[in-house]
Parts: C-alpha cells; structure tokens; sequence
C-alpha cells in the first residue's frame, strides 16, 4: 500500500524549500532521476527542471506557503492528493489536486496537476 | 488543446452500452490497443480487458447509469474529469474522478480512477 499522505506532505515540503541547495536534497529524496511533472502551466523532466519550477513558483509568489488540504489517498503506485497555496493567514490563492505515480523505491516518477481553484 | 468534454462523454457513453458487440466497438473508438486502465478495484490493458471490466459493472449493477459530473478538464494530453453511477432518478451510488493521458490520435491511452463517495 502506497503511504499517500507521507508522499504528499514530503513533496509539499519540497514546493515550500526556498533555499535551492536544501530543496534539491528534498527533490533527490522525493522524485526519481527521470521523474516528470506536468500542470497547465509549466512541464519539466529531472531533478533540475523541477527544481527550477519550483524555484520560479518562490521567485512569483514569495512568501506563500503550500499546504496539504484534505486527505491525500492511494492504492497500488497511484497516489492523489488536494494542496492549497496562500498567505500565512489568509485564504489561499490557489488550489490543486495532483495524481502521481510511484516508483518502487516509494520516490515519485510522474505528476500531473490540475487547478481547483485560482483567485480571480 | 483536448477536448476533453467530448472525450468524457465518449469515455461514459461506452460504460453505459450493455451490449458487448456495440460496446467493443465504442471501446475501439475511445482507446487505444494499449491502453491500460486501473481503479481502486480493479485494472486491466487492451480493448479485451477493458470490456471485461466494462462488463463486470454491467452486472454487478445492472440498470444503473454512469454520467459526466460537473466540467471535463484537459490540457496537452491530460484530462480529467468526474462522473457518478446511479439508478435512474435516485441519489447516485458512487462518485469518481478519473484521470486521463491521450494519444496523439485522440484515444485515451491510459485512465487512472479515484473515487470520490462510495455509498454506505
């Protein structure tokens, strides 16, 4: 059984790592090698492109802090999980849900997110 | 850009077709020769397979009617969209979001299913 709400909250600590060289540790940890990412609005292959997703998400919306919302879930190498992005203390900008795909070290291999929500 | 709506309603009209012959042919139309689809209980690859899946929910519920849930999203070739199974003119049994990749020619070539509300 895959540990959804362990993968969840590691890869959302990842998005929340502002300095690079803690936060590519955290990409190590969380993503295989040739692991892909996909939302509507920006794709990257690898450690490096992720990181430099995320790293542009720090450049835009600094100070903004992604949070797991409700309960992520799983079966086999699936996983879905529900995120939040907002100020501390108000309400969120955004909100996601990510599907991803595990591999068989528990790291992630593939995510694809869509938008629930974005502030008008 | 995909279409996702059309592909929603392709996608749940072929799980609504009790007849096999018919729905073999709708199955042809919507998937690829490869697809794999995999849900909480169940998963399978090919045209074969699908329809088998197809066929086990025909008769573990038969009468009951899937239909498209609120607004099929998709981008590059991601889809996602949400459905409900349900007698007719009764509360829905079971609520789903299903996730989709799409090849080139336009046929899903892999679904992945969550459920979202399972009945008591």
């Amino acid at each position: 059984m895959t540990d959804a709400a362990t993968i969840a909250q590691k890869y959302i600590t990842l998005w929340n790592e502002a300095d690079q060289a803690k936060r590519k540790d955290l990409i190590a940890q969380a993503w295989t090698e040739d692991a892909t990412y996909i939302d509507p609005m920006m794709e990257g292959r690898g450690h490096d492109q992720i990181d430099a997703l995320v790293g542009a998400v720090h450049q835009r919306f600094p100070g903004y802090v992604f949070a797991v919302s409700g309960k992520p879930e799983g079966y086999g190498d699936r996983v879905r999980f529900s995120w939040t992005l907002g100020a501390p203390d108000k309400d969120p900008i955004a909100k996601g849900t990510d599907f991803g795909i595990v591999a068989g070290d528990g790291r992630l291999k593939a995510i694809t997110g869509f938008l629930d929500y974005v502030q008008a």
